[in-house]
């Protein structure tokens, strides 16, 4: 890809998450004034939500929902930071429940709300998990009340709800997944797919796409399948770079040791081929690491040999290439019907985020 | 109260919980459908989510929804149903998060989902305690979407869908203050009913208000002041007729030993009022038994006696009567407004509700 390409995504991503930002922390001060009479554990538990939403990273979500509604027009339009509140408490929710559910300590850098309530009760771990279960489900509700507040129609207010009480669903169903996922017989590819459209793609990038869309007066409904192919596309690419990425990346670039899916026996993209492709001893190695949190790094070094002689990071390569692409050539297809700058920005994006894993 | 009123409301939660009950099903049956494809383990949290929200007691929060309605009219109410389903689906959800807040075993004379997960996994406690949060975070935003997918109109969806939106929220907080009543020095009385509003009043009480008359396409906003003020009177009076039988019921009535809260360490009405007329040697057999869930039964007892010396439980009572009238007298007002059938039941109601404790 063009240097110059990259650099458009990058600047309109760093945008739009600058002026989020800002928005974002004026919310929780609004949330937090509300809170002030009731009590210390209430707003303690705002504050934690607060600091970790604002640990956010790249804020892909709020990119692609100001992106989508720039598919329609380039004016201001209403609701739309609403909607932006209500993508990132949603996904604040789902990650304060996911530590609990992975006992995860470290999340964006920093402890899990799970374990800074651990730390911070440390002689009263009940009351510790008790307290992080209610912070998240105070996210998911905030997520939608934010909508349903907002200065806009009722009709718009409820088809936006609409979007993430139903994405909400799907997302516990992807969680749900994703456990399954690591019992039983090994997943089929198809099994996969799945838990990365139901686990990410539906929140992350179709459920911004419907609110972006219905924020500028659009009827997503009319363009449901090319949008849910999109979003499903970019949904998997995201997770096969992040699955290869945990197996395959240095690690002085991702900021933590290789092989974190294996030894947690995360059946990742990466682990279902690496286990596809070896047999015999190689396969005695690899189920040796699977699911050993003290499997020692020689070991994960040895997988890794063995799954670059089988090919299988160059087929991963080239299958998020190919996924991206595929993704790409759809976005191109709006071009027509929706305004250039911002299908530009949707049909670079995959191949943007695909650089990943190169 | 002569027994002909009691057997008026009696008969009217009846009826309203037997058609509910019948709906409930078939509602869980159509997720079951959509759910059927997404692998095992969404299917059978939807399956635990239904059996415990389907052992539902008297349905007192679809019988104060239905009543709503009838105030404004006696015609069938599109919506109605779908408020109902959106009451108790919350419902759900926080009692299955509250057994896991509580770490408890038993819920609704059954194992409560957290423990039938743990069951089910025995030997992987960490997958049982996520599958638990899971399940509850499913019917959380399952109770919001029921409600955005209801056969009316727009506005109507979105109006009683930020009901329900704020009104988890209000919950979740009552939650945080009933974690932190336990803490710190003993809370007053303010703090106590503070608990009881946002813990259970707004969403057993105010909330099925709200809905019904919107639903019946009455303001309920026009009226905030005293519908708040009737849903706190109510739940202060349900937790306290609560926490009256938990210290001074029979347990064979009850079909649970007496002093659970004191056990646990829980600051309830009854409690409180204990330590707070308790001196000298009998307070310290108080704190004794305060928080050691191994108290023997004979220390309850010798609690149970001095409250009795000190009148704490007669005084305990009267408080109940006298709020249960405080909430009648408020319906009384409504009667110049409102249809006068269920400006009855809401009148009888309170009363009915405090015989409990006598």
């Amino acid at each position: 890809m063009p240097a110059e390409t990259e650099t458009g995504v990058r600047d309109r991503l760093t945008a739009h998450r600058d002026r989020f930002d800002a928005r974002f922390a004026d919310y929780f001060d609004t949330v937090a004034h509300q809170l002030s009479p009731l009590g210390s554990f209430a707003p303690e538990a705002l504050a934690l939500v607060r600091d970790m939403s604002l640990r956010g990273g790249k804020r892909l979500r709020v990119a692609l929902l100001y992106e989508a509604a720039r598919l329609v027009t380039s004016e201001a339009v209403a609701g739309l930071e609403e909607a932006a509140l209500s993508v990132e408490l949603l996904q604040t929710h789902g990650l304060i429940h996911d530590d609990i559910v992975d006992d995860s300590p470290v999340r964006r850098g920093a402890p899990s709300v799970y374990y800074a309530y651990r730390e911070r009760f440390a002689d009263r771990p009940q009351t510790a998990l008790g307290l992080a279960v209610l912070a998240g489900d105070l996210a998911a509700f905030l997520s939608v009340r934010v909508l349903l507040t907002a200065p806009v129609p009722g009709e718009l207010r409820q088809a936006m709800a609409a979007v993430q009480a139903t994405v909400g669903a799907d997302t516990v169903v992807g969680q749900f997944l994703d456990l399954e996922r690591d019992f039983g017989p090994l997943p089929d590819r198809a099994l996969l797919d799945l838990v990365s459209e139901y686990k990410s793609a539906r929140y992350s990038v179709l459920a911004p796409l419907r609110l972006g869309l219905l924020a500028a007066g659009a009827d997503p409904a009319a363009h449901e399948g090319e949008l849910a192919r999109y979003a499903t596309l970019v949904g998997i690419g995201g997770q096969m770079c992040d699955d290869y990425l945990d197996l395959f990346g240095d690690a002085d670039a991702t900021g933590r040791a290789a092989g974190s899916d294996l030894r947690a026996g995360r059946r990742s993209y990466a682990v279902c081929a690496v286990l596809a492709a070896a047999t015999g001893p190689e396969r005695e190695l690899v189920e040796s690491a699977l699911a050993d949190p003290g499997c020692p790094a020689g070991t994960v070094e040895q997988v890794r040999g063995l799954a670059g002689r089988h090919g299988v990071d160059a087929r991963m390569r080239a299958d998020i290439r190919r996924t991206a692409e595929e993704a790409a050539a759809i976005a191109a297809g709006w071009r027509p019907r929706w305004r250039a700058e911002a299908v530009d920005f949707f049909e670079r994006l995959p191949l943007w985020a695909a650089r990943r894993a190169r």
